[in-house]
């Protein structure tokens, strides 16, 4: 059956290696407390910037999950 | 008395009638959990396809619920 | 001849059934002080929610009018 | 298997009934060319105006299709 | 260590006094339920007028929190 | 009853003092064509510097403002 | 003395000759009715096309004039 | 009859003259595949230099025309 | 010559392993039915969630390419 | 004369106290090295929070100066 | 070799003829000061207006320049 | 003390081997002659094509960096 709900939350995850790896971080991290999450959609890519090189990447993302029915 | 706060959540709704529907779903789900719903805001219309025909329709839209003092 | 100026305006209209209801509410509206409209584009879709229900649709629309010769 | 790739065309429908109709008519015309459609999203939602009423609704769609493997 | 993760709401906060005002009192509202609150982003300054003075400010914003590790 | 139409406008306001007090200045002088005003939103904040500093604010605001039925 | 105030109008001009043109007939024939223009802003550019050429240019700009102390 | 479906390219013109010149030419050049073109919408204008000068302008149009019944 | 024509589509392109590898994807797939890509742009960073992972990432990309003379 | 060109820089300032005393740190800062500013433009607002309120706000703004002849 | 870094800045040109001819001034102005500048985009076409007249034409692009490795 | 200022300069780096890795260049090229670069925020990611493959990745970012008090 179709006629689902979903709910989006925001949340910006964080990682020292790349910046897929901090939209894994993101999920992981909400997957404690969120249950049947589906989807993601990139918001916004940024990250933090010491001596000249990348020190962190931090990427917002968007995150659909199901309402029980 | 004016100084109230808001907050926002958004959902998206389904429904194989209209797009109408869809939000109705979405907000008759969202009453459930959430009260004192003032308004919504269409964010984003979609819809799935089978065989060549609207299956059904996807409406996400924002909706703001007052803070309880 | 095609070299006509169009001015455009925007309202918001209302109905109590369904958002292409308070569209078409809007330009009836206008019609009464507005001629030689021809055409328009939705630019937001709102509504307002009373104990978990639709209670009105709001659609923001920008109209095209042609400016007399 | 997910590995799949998406092409997205961009179409308008119309329809002198309603919105929603003007979405299904897009989709029934593009399926007599287009095979295996799955979402669709829609761009803009325009229509034009007659006599003070609105004469047909056109609305704008972006359709996903799957490409054959 | 910085491979936080940080969740965002959006909050509409409301001041008779200015703009700035009222995102002091969302804020302010939000703090007694949300720990954590680490920055803000203006998304949205509106107002309500009553006879050609502005009654009002409504100003929404986006907060970030930083999630329990 | 809540079946009324909107009509918005666009202006914008000027100040040397603030730029709570361009809308301010904005909505007091169209109050004085315009009746039934209800809300504004910001659309854009400018102004103008001398010798650097701030020499006006500008605020560009959307007004809407009720049909007479 | 710069606390002015400034109205905006949107509107569309047409030429057979180019875009810059339908910008010039724009603002010519709102100069019939409208006074104090400053600026304009282009909003839009489009066309219309026959037999596979540009048959008359249509562009959209946004006028700002004085409002009368 | 208005229930027509439409669809919509987006293609890109080069020339050395002008921007407008740009346009005619990605509208010449989909003339020779593309039938019952009706309109285009300017999407983007650049263009590229050479020792300080515009060596040739690009303009990237939407073009819509008319799918056959 | 620089008189070109490019065109523009829009494909969706997937992968289990990472978001630069679901854009080579979608080109690697393009490149068997169109020639003379030239570049892309991404427009949109997506993925599927199963258990609190990301399944697989869905890029959708802008592909320009060349008309032949 | 008016065939003036003008260089656009974005820049963001702090303060403690508000949102406009922010934008008039960045232009003093700024007018230390930059001759000839002549306007600014609101591009985003944000601030710090520190134990549920404001610490600073941050505006960063696009400022407009005359190259010199 | 294609890993070359390009930096972007923004600027104004204006000229009493056309907007063509803004965008070349702007680029003619800057080269003075800035080598090896590859491309423009169109980010704001503007005009200043006397007596219902287009006074002269105000055109932001933004340029960009590679960094000498 | 939090009263500093910040400016932001836009720059694209490219990259054969990764987005990330174009990012990376920019930065390491960028800090050559800028100081106190705190972060960065990704503004368009495209990548060059040949023989349908991505020959290197094109990644602009915004970045911020502190000026001197």
């Amino acid at each position: 059956m179709t006629e689902h709900t979903y709910k989006h939350i925001e949340i910006t995850g964080s990682s020292t290696e790349s910046s897929d790896k901090a939209i894994e971080n993101a999920i992981e991290k909400a997957a404690q407390t969120v249950h049947m999450m589906h989807w993601f959609q990139v918001i916004d890519t940024r990250g933090y910037i010491e001596e000249g090189k990348v020190k962190y990447w931090q990427v917002t993302i968007k995150v659909g999950f199901r309402l029980e029915d």
